[in-house]
């Protein structure tokens, strides 16, 4: 057997791997795009699959396509779903404008693995040609955000899953520690007593917001511009094939896909993208604080406020032996690093669009499906190694309760702000007692004390000893 | 008179301008903070009199601040909503964190006017005190970002009514150019034809888009965390002042505010605003792809591309004579740009925030609140100086797509891709029109082409002279 | 006296108000970019005070200016440079690209106040016109960017100054703090001691880099483009003018500028502004990880780490008495979250240059500016308010080192990790100090110990009581 | 044989795959760091080879380590350079913080290989242990950024060079155009005439300074902090060795290493990589401005500018035949847009330092070699590809300078901008040239324009027949 097969296109010829399933186009992005090494994300090789197939049989179903060449079309296309053919796909995730190497990969492997169906050799392209056949009436400005789209919201499962499954973890949390009272802290400086379960309590609504941002920026990702072709008027693509290619696609990825309704507007315009990867920041900020105060709290454990304990999965330091880091949230921060930046190329990515089309796609993607990614990665192993096992040092929280001055503020409403802010001063001057120096200067009963300074009582809204207003 | 009162508080004890309605810790943010020598926002400043309005209403109604005292706070707060006491808050746009000068500026003010209500003078705070009587059962970390959310929502009020301004004058110049045929262009490079209407629709839609993001991310920030207090626990705030303030709030400031479910949550996390940036920022993205394609579009006049025309505005150079520049489309992707910039130094905010607290807000609200200032600012006149008397250059349109090359795509689905890429090239070599090769290569009858060639029929879905499908 | 003025242009006529010393393009500016409400920076006004007394001068040693006009315009231009007319640039930060405004308005002004001095009346431009005496052999292309450049060098020098007075005050709480022994800290977790006066010096070390990299920044800002008129090539440019105007520049301003050496790439490239701006970014992340660790050594008083005592410079809250927060290391944190998102801005608008030049400069230069001033400001006060009078907590700090068990790490060379461990998990398990596990199991003797965990030798390098090495 | 071995640790014990170089550990780290997907640069797994190598030689020199061990670890850790091991190194490269993982990963293969090569079999960590020895006197806080610094100053090598042949290509442009009148373009709009060789030379400039840069940049790269161990103060480690360590570094790696002044600085401190990633950055920006300006130029064939022709490197559409795109511009804008979120994320990571470390190097270091090698691995090909093979339309162009109206600016000087801007008007609004008009009006003789208005003169510095000057 021959180790290569002549192809030939717009610009010349060239030789490819007898084996390949990609043609000469796909040859040329390998030569021209030598960028990051990094091939298609597969959930967008998936993707392609997913939009060939459906556009073979809606082309079939409007009969301009020969049902044999769909049907083999359509039977190469599962192959892709599968992953079967991932190999094949070596054109690197940053490439020319558009997407049209992805598409053109695609088109390429999924022909030639059809010609085979049909009896064919690789590269007898009358039989099944990349562009007539598996490509026709589609673009790559529609095809390629079709699958994105595809990826996007297959990705963006996983993602929900894991969102989900730790609110129900800091949910357990909540619910442990309810009864735990800790210090609050404001500027880093003691504030007035809180409950752990509270601060849980916090972190879960801020995440179960994102969830529900996540989730609302899907929703213009259920449109997409099949059959929208070149630049949206849908030339080439005859409306029959537009509704049914939809309806394919939606059938066969159980994805409730429907057809944009102007198509010039959803082949221009990427909002859709960075609508998604705006949740995505803004998910990743809110892990990063929560995961900035977890290292906090855990910090020490002798010098630090040791408040809480992170499980340990690791040993710390090369060189300090006993050390234990707080790897799980340190790997979160990163993660979400990687998220706000990526959001900042999306950004410069959706904003480079000109007229009618975004030529930035294909780093737009490689960004947007890498931050759908490690976030569900990341979140996966920061719940079950750190959410799940962690434990409250309880004593050691009330005692720095006890000992703090900031609990002179439930004073406030019964001597007033001025008042309050005299003893405060001489109780951190002097490293007294709040309590001692009250009643000491007479100010408050012991018994009215203790009704006020109630650690737990402080950590609801209420004045405590309400008897005593301003008049 | 005097030209300076003494004041103390906690640290020691200063000079204050005799006249001057703020107090100490006024004048200490003052020399603290001599950053950006920006003032608080006019809308900022409004809305910490309508918290302070409210919170004495409330705080009245509860009993727990006399009422002569509460109606003379409510007075001086009207007075602050009114504008008229803005040259009294002096304390700089970036400041110490939470916002502490922000909200004692504003305690400060209002003791002061509301002693003068009460017939005192001046500093006399045993009469109404800034701290005991004006911030009563509030704090710092409630009040602040409960005003953040009023002004916020203020501003994005006047931003809609641009943003719907502005689509509805897209909507007209998507009808009046309906029947403008021009060429499309992908990659910058001619691609197929395509109606400067259906370009108009693009932007309409995905302001509309815009639009509907905008109204989402404003959901949050009816939720607001009065009676929190300072880490949320709503220590010293009665219940039933917390159920009142938040009504209050909403009769005065016709925005239907309700308190958060969780207080702890509300008071830490500051989601809400990246949210809304996150929404502004998108706006931005696509208000400057706009824009850039308006320059493209009326680049030259001679040695551009020349299909629109945008008003003149102004000389356009200081040394060119009769140039006319882009300038209100340049004004837009800088305001862009701010905004994108803007929306950075939030995330960074935003996720700086630690345990109870998020105390770099002020860096926060100085950004967010110029980002909706400056889009709603720029919208206007970008829709009133550009958009409204846009106008097109119907014959260079039509011109530009009877000499191109691109058309080439709709004879596709009847020659198949292969074929049609010969053509094409060769009337790129020789310079000369498809349809004279198509025909001296008997391709396809001029009947046939004159069909399959008609403009206007290729700027919508379908395969004109769709007889011949591929089988 | 008439109220206004009428004054015409390309485009048409406009009333002008008759006490205004700009003219119809300024008021044209102020119509159509009412944007952020910020005039231009008031160095930037000076800066343009200083092109057009060089230009003028230039142009009159060329012969092409007549004598007695360039004389007026040379005065009315320092009184610019002095501030006097600060009052009548009225056109906003953020406008039409270019900064055509700008230079008009400057041009304006001028031509007014020349006219005034020759006795004439404001809008009698045949005496001097704006166009063609003031902004003679210039265009806005080379007038702002060379504006540009002298206000930026300008705000470098305080700047500068402010770095230079931080490095000293670091320096000398390096010396003071030489002794104190404090527990070193990795990943928030106790690490190996470390002295406080090391910290200092790495503080002080990184901010000289900061200077260091921010003069290198400053080179390209010493090359000019006078005389590259509208896009470089010097049209209507006398060579001996480009020559003398250069000169005249660096006299006047006393910065030692010269004419670029390839205008067309002095005119399009924003590069200069970038590279300035980036060394404000990488300052400003160094200030922040500075002010976080001032803000972790300080927190407490009684629940943090208490290891140092930031100066009181106001009450820390509205509610809480007594409270004192880091309000001097919040507002660095808060002013760097603006420069680096004003670089994110300056980035997205050097990006966006186009062929002969980059019209985005007015929002450049908006943020630039902001960014050079809010750094100068922030740090003077940092260190005035915050360095200089920090004091450390020097038992507190030798105590947390006692109690640690990262000193273990010391032990490591003598008996190896994997035993050190051990020790380690033991010592943590039982809350025991590590010193009696060594001594319980006969490990190293007492005396060794001494030597091996003597805190200040752990703070240099070298291996105490190193006789036993690995063999 | 077994299919596993067991180790243990700190936390338990686990089974490693027996024939696995690498350990316990790692075996964790992969555990627990799911997240990209990506193994460590190859550059970065080289340069810890590196750094082992070097530490062996040291510590073998100055008695610390039996020299049979040392030159053991010698050897594995020379096949560590030479990329024979690679496979072993399996850690994330998005992972837990500080790198301790990438540091165990190299600790553990290396320390495994040695066993091999003094007899024994993997695991046997008696005879070689991975943290005793491989890691003797080290500490991942010194042994990363030192291996972060080896494998930035390799690659940034490769980019030099490409930066060096790109600067040549351009230049080679500029002198091959340099001839090529056309229309100089600002704000998109018609000025004045230039020479594309002018343009092309204003790429090289940029770029010659985008070199001085990156070169400028690495040089804190130099300095090394081997010997800082855990947190910069030395601790384990001798003077000696630091001193050795350093050199051996230079010498094996050919790179001027010496050791940083001040290693707790150097450990703590993260700017020379932020400085490293500016200079990326703005690189970046640079060629994304040229890139666009390329596509520009090239826009068309038909319907664009078409003022230079990219050579064809691919079909530019599935659709579209004949279409050729700038894929290899396209390519580089979204390379830059990469590198410039990377700079953000490596921004945030900077600035999450805390105290005496910053753990967040790894999500860092993942960013800055891929910025570095994209960069060097796009700029290799655009220029291939595009710089190399670029031509110029000269008709097209020239034909466009002689109908513009911007030349009339070239009349300026001799009869003002007044009277030019009515010329100028008329111009535009008859469609009539310049030269015509002027004549008619009897303001220039036909000979005096023939001098004013030869292309070639005004994109050079003067005024063509500057006779008469304003006086």
């Amino acid at each position: 057997m021959e180790k290569y097969r002549v192809e030939r296109d717009l610009i010349g010829e060239k030789e490819v791997p007898a084996d390949a399933y990609y043609g000469i186009q796909t040859m040329r992005a390998k030569e021209n795009f030598p960028i990051t090494g990094y091939p298609p994300h597969q959930e967008l090789i998936r993707a392609f699959g997913y939009v060939k197939k459906a556009a073979a049989m809606a082309n079939r179903d409007v009969g301009a396509l020969n049902p044999q060449i769909a049907d083999a079309i359509v039977e190469a296309a599962e192959e892709v779903i599968e992953g079967k053919l991932n190999d094949h796909f070596i054109v690197d995730a940053i490439q020319g404008g558009a997407g049209t190497s992805f598409n053109m990969n695609a088109n390429e492997v999924i022909a030639n693995r059809a010609i085979e169906f049909l009896g064919g050799k690789k590269g007898e392209y009358l039989k099944v040609s990349p562009n007539t056949h598996v490509n026709m009436a589609q673009s790559t400005n529609d095809a390629f955000p079709t699958a994105i789209h595809i990826s996007c919201l297959n990705l963006a499962k996983g993602l929900t899953q894991q969102l989900e499954d730790l609110i129900q973890a800091l949910s357990e949390k909540e619910e442990e520690f309810d009864n735990v009272i800790k210090m609050g802290r404001t500027h880093l400086q003691d504030a007035v007593p809180i409950r752990l379960g509270q601060e849980f309590g916090a972190y879960r609504r801020v995440i179960t917001r994102d969830l529900r941002r996540l989730s609302g920026s899907l929703s213009e990702l259920y449109q997409i511009n099949m059959g929208a072709t070149a630049v949206g008027t849908g030339l080439n693509a005859l409306p029959e094939y537009i509704q049914k290619v939809a309806k394919y696609l939606a059938d066969i990825t159980k994805l409730p896909f429907e057809t944009a309704e102007d198509l010039v507007d959803a082949t221009q315009n990427t909002d859709a993208y960075t609508e998604l990867s705006s949740a995505l920041k803004i998910l990743a900020i809110n892990l990063s604080k929560m995961a900035n105060d977890l290292r906090l709290m855990s910090s020490g454990p002798r010098t630090g406020l040791n408040e809480i304990n992170l499980p340990a999965r690791q040993p710390g330091s090369s060189i300090m032996p006993g050390k234990v880091n707080p790897v799980m949230c340190e790997v979160i921060n990163q993660i979400s690093f990687q998220v706000i930046g990526n959001d900042h190329t999306i950004s410069l990515a959706s904003e480079a669009g000109q007229l009618e089309l975004n030529v930035m796609e294909p780093v737009l993607v490689f960004n947007l499906l890498q931050s759908l990614s490690i976030l569900q990665n990341g979140i996966k192993v920061f719940r079950q190694y750190t959410i799940e096992g962690l434990t409250a040092n309880i004593e050691k929280c009330r005692d720095m309760v006890e000992r703090s001055v900031g609990i002179i503020t439930a004073i406030n409403p019964h001597v007033g702000y001025e008042t309050a802010s005299r003893i405060a001063k001489e109780a951190i001057q002097t490293d007294r007692p709040v309590r001692e120096i009250c009643i000491e200067r007479g100010i408050l009963s012991e018994e009215e004390l203790n009704e006020i300074l109630d650690p737990k009582e402080m950590t609801n809204p209420g004045i405590a000893g309400a008897k005593f207003l301003y008049n």
